[in-house]
């Protein structure tokens, strides 16, 4: 049976357990960190929405960005509030969130639920276009702005992301998403064992603080990026994504079509812009202060 | 607009494109190669299942490997057949699979997708140990067998996976899982944008040819391994998962309680082993040939 303790770095999201050490044909047995892993049950009007693994901490964020970037709730209005959920005698039940929404909202919810789930498609094939064209039919794409990005500005992003990200550094298991500002500032870090849900972390950071919409900000993902991360980001009308990774065919052709400037590997000094070059210039360091 | 071509390498699963690369402050246009990802729809007597984002291929192994590591089937035998839609005129429908199920079932999924979403959850938490007792209340442990395995076996093969990778070597983005014997011999590699599909897809093939359990088998994943990845191979009856990255709390704890060996870190000459040891041994040079 597994033996865990909580690290004392961050009893949340940290636990301590023993693990055997190999190095060559010597073995021994070590201390070691993992990242926490737990479900987190969403709960509307009393019933189970969903059910997501993610590492505990910054909950309603993820619950409200949740919401928000999967269409559940179309405006951040839509969203009353998201509060622990509790048993009969007022009692806390852990890792249950109990959302709260406008009366309409919550209507249509219920019921589109019940019509969505098995229903009926449309006797035609599925493509990327498809998809693409779904999230487009209730996201607008951005427009093209004035928003400009020095090159040096981008390759120092990733270095901050990694300096800000204490618990990575020990466990190497969390995926990160950080939004800077147009100074190159690290506005918010947030960490999860699940890629979608670091994204979401941030996005719902911002419906709760009524922030949103991220129209000046730069956001940073550890790894790949997957049409969904595009999806999400959109929805919080993020101009610019950066990846350490590889994007997938579909992420760069809805960035494409969404106004959004997409990049990956981005490493050291160097990159690659996928779309909407147009975002990122050099600034030659005598005109840059 | 995104501008792709299919690539002659894989033309299935591979698209160029061209991008601005950026280097210190110059840049200049590139072609480079994307990994393709696309939406599966899983139909059920011609209403939808699932959509999963996928990439393109073995597309029959990623439905069956789906339906049984997410409980939809418990049995090899429940799935009769995995086949391309057609519309009324016989058509195929492009990215559609329509799986057919054994009449009993087939009714008991219809139903319960209507009545488990939705559901009224019981008014207490929810915890780790929850979600591990769901899954051990359909997948019974792995019992202590006699499978031993050398560690020079298992620092060899995440080189040997590395090897076989043809297309991660061009695009960067495929997540890769691999199934090898006891001889350390690679009998199946399956790559996808998505991890889970990449374990989908190497269970499902063992389902649709008739080869499971996955008994004396080690399986590698690519990245970390979490809750879920546990959760499919503990369906496939795989006794021992090794990776190249971290696991969760929850992949340990479930792969503890399912008798399943652990292994992240799996890099050059050391590994961790997180769960169930025993099966792990050094043989003297002398004695391994």
């Amino acid at each position: 049976m597994a033996d865990f303790w909580r690290s004392p770095l961050d009893p949340e999201r940290v636990v301590n357990t023993r693990v055997t050490h190999w190095q060559n044909s010597e073995q021994e047995q070590r201390e070691e960190y993992l990242t926490v892993e737990e479900p987190l049950e969403l709960r509307l009007a009393g019933r189970s929405l969903a059910v997501i693994m993610r590492t505990p901490g910054h909950d309603e964020e993820l619950a409200a960005g949740f919401l928000l970037t999967e269409g559940i709730i179309e405006h951040p209005g839509d969203l009353l509030a998201v509060r622990m959920a509790s048993d009969d005698d007022g009692l806390p039940l852990p890792n249950v969130s109990e959302v709260i929404l406008r009366e309409q909202r919550m209507r249509e919810v219920v019921e589109s639920a019940f019509t969505r789930h098995f229903a009926v498609s449309a006797s035609c094939g599925l493509c990327g276009k498809d998809s693409i064209n779904a999230v487009l039919s209730t996201s607008e794409p951005i427009e093209d702005d004035d928003l400009r990005i020095d090159a040096s500005y981008l390759y120092d992003l990733s270095a901050r992301l990694r300096e800000a990200q204490a618990v990575f550094t020990h466990t190497g298991g969390l995926h990160a998403a950080g939004l800077f500002n147009e100074q190159g500032e690290l506005v918010l870090l947030r960490e999860d064992v699940g890629r979608h849900n670091a994204v979401d972390k941030l996005i719902g950071h911002g419906l709760l603080h009524r922030t949103l919409p991220y129209a000046r900000f730069v956001l940073l993902v550890s790894g790949r990026t997957s049409f969904e991360i595009i999806q999400k980001a959109l929805r919080a009308r993020i101009p610019c994504i950066a990846a350490i990774s590889a994007p997938s065919s579909l992420a760069v052709e809805l960035a494409g079509q969404s106004g959004i400037t997409l990049i990956g590997f981005l490493r050291a000094r160097t990159m690659n812009v996928y779309t909407h070059a147009q975002r990122i210039i050099s600034i030659p360091p005598a005109l840059s202060d």
